[in-house]
């Protein structure tokens, strides 16, 4: 079997460490030479000959090179589907999706430039004004009127979205195989510090509706392999769609604890063998390691807490997910408890106020 | 941290998939360039060297180079002690130990060459005669009287025992920590055919003796790491620890399922870093995948039981362990049951009815 991922980064490292025990021949697209999947993947001569060569072909972020992707489209070959992928583009076309399957997102409108946005988005009285392409980690967001001489002045076409008074946010991993079996893992609850996740854990309650909201995103456009779909829970009741990932994610990392993790069942859709339900699960906490370099890492007081997943990467920039840990416990509680303690050790006495203002409601 | 693993075989290997998550400089001493542990493990340029180097030198099989055991014994980083590694040189030493420190092993007795063996087999009636170095998978050993042909003119001293009526055979895998703590995995019940563990799962009911049995191997030696102990539970009801091994060990296989497997838990206490209890656990069955290749391995069928893991060996040879299969379940029923299905798939349809003589007993 041959696979071939379309990315180098840590996503693809994890799915390379848990195909390894199986001869699988995982070969990674990557322009950087140094990135984190190369400890563990091949690196083709040929980055388009190995379209043809692969049994499948999946990618591990969104702006991949859209000319490998729509050619191993062409094969049969890229899962999940080109649609998801193209979808992601834009994050109008992606709110434009779930209205016309009918899963409910943050209501929203097109703005066709900054001036159009900042009217439309004082109509709202708070708004969110995206850009609609290139954003991730928080990035090409802002909040008005808050943020509104950021917005003065960007180019093109905007997304305008009400502000959501979050109570809190969560997201389902799930799985679809390529014959339509769709396992859900435990869903997974998460807190974002200036747009970008610092920890979550799992399991969580959440609205059954959930459910089959995340089975129309996937019977869309027939998906193959593991999706995340994060949810933003209102104070006033309403769930919503924020946005999708049609990929491992981030809230995932959690199930490298268990014995079929969303790197494994991904892996397993995209070659097309049958999914695993994970039998050996307990309520688990991650928490994310940014911006913060193997010789500031307290890495022997980690382990003592759980298992740190180091990624290897060349330099530690600010914000930049250089690794994670992984917390088992007897409850959720006991996980997130851990977890609190893992902060202050990873960024001192100061972040965790910043991170707890949302507080574990298992 | 720099560790150091006399032996390149499959224990080598999965100890280091189990590290790579952390910066570990995993290196291996074997001298054939295709043992499996090369392809995750450095290969040291001078074997010697290596152990002035190392923060830990451990072992995977008892048979090492003793010469590098004993300097990095001398330099205080061998973990395990020099002691166990001595004590499994020999079956009689190893009976002996048990006696001094009290714990019931087989009734046995010295015979100084083959002529004293068989009279003292032919005083018990049926016996085991043992070559007392070098054996394992079964090898150099003979029932008496049905293989006395075989006996007659083996060299050297012999350990002659009970032939055991032996209802079922368990084992209890162990982890030590520097500053003594102990974890043990839940038992497991183990299944032979011709001396080779062929399949087992866990967990199974033991008498709570075993405990204290395992308890004073461990303190004797101030043992550091994984130690697995097997045992024989005679129809009569006496439980005899049959043998020890210093080491990760193939009965041990299934926690890879769990967050803290065998091999980490090995690693960690090596390394001086704490114990992981596991948290995320469930019934598990593991099947040996013995004497058969790539070529003729069901793999995706195998796949859909559980989860293959390859040792990637050069050749497949008669009984050579190639690889093994883990299968999580609700219930250690439903574990043994699909562990029926593989060894047929693995095996074909005759293999079964030597393997299930005996029967799980949860
Ligand atoms: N409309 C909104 N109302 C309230 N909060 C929001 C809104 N949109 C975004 N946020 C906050 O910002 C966070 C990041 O938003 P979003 O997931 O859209 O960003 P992103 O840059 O696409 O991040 P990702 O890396 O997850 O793709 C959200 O989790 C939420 O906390
Ligand atoms: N005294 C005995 N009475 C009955 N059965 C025995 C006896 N000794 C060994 N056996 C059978 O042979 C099997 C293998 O024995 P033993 O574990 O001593 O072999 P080994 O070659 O040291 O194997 P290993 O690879 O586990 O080190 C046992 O599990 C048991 O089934």
């Amino acid at each position: 079997m041959r696979l071939y991922v379309l990315g180098g980064g840590q996503l693809a490292l994890m799915m390379c460490w848990e195909s390894q025990r199986i001869p699988v021949h995982f070969s990674v697209y990557d322009p950087d030479p140094s990135a984190p999947a190369y400890r563990c993947a091949k690196r083709p001569s040929d980055p388009l000959e190995e379209v043809d060569k692969a049994d499948a072909v999946t990618f591990e972020f969104e702006n991949v090179d859209i000319s490998l992707a729509e050619r191993a489209e062409k094969l049969g070959k890229l899962r999940p589907p080109l649609a998801y992928l193209k979808v992601k583009k834009s994050r109008i076309e992606e709110r434009a999706l779930m209205d016309s399957i009918g899963v409910p997102t943050v209501p929203w409108r097109r703005a066709a430039n900054w001036e159009e946005a900042i009217k439309i988005a004082e109509s709202m009285g708070r708004a969110y004004v995206k850009v609609p392409t290139g954003g991730y980690d928080g990035k090409g967001q802002y909040i008005y009127p808050h943020e509104a001489a950021l917005i003065r002045g960007l180019a093109g076409e905007l997304l305008v979205e009400e502000y959501v008074d979050i109570r809190r946010e969560f997201s389902i991993v799930a799985a679809r195989a390529e014959n339509g079996d769709v396992y859900f893992y435990p869903p997974a609850e998460n807190f974002y510090v200036h747009g970008i996740l610092v920890w979550n854990y799992a399991p969580t309650k959440v609205p059954e509706e959930v459910y089959e909201h995340v089975h129309r995103i996937l019977e869309w456009g027939k998906y193959v392999g593991v999706i995340a779909v994060e949810f933003f829970e209102a104070r006033d009741g309403r769930v919503l769609v924020n946005e999708i990932a049609p990929r491992v994610h981030n809230t995932g990392h959690w199930t490298l604890e268990t014995d079929a993790s969303q790197f494994e069942n991904h892996v397993r859709a995209v070659l097309g063998l049958p999914l695993r339900r994970p039998r050996a699960m307990a309520p688990t906490a991650m928490v994310n390691i940014l911006g913060v370099g193997l010789g500031r890492l307290p890495l022997a007081e980690l382990e003592r807490l759980g298992r740190v997943y180091w990624y290897y990467k060349a330099e530690a920039r600010p914000r930049r997910k250089m690794g994670h840990l992984n917390i088992t416990a007897g409850s959720v509680e006991e996980a997130a408890a851990r977890a609190r303690e893992a902060l202050r050790l990873i960024y001192g006495a100061d972040f965790p106020k910043l991170v707890m203002r949302s507080r574990p409601s298992p």
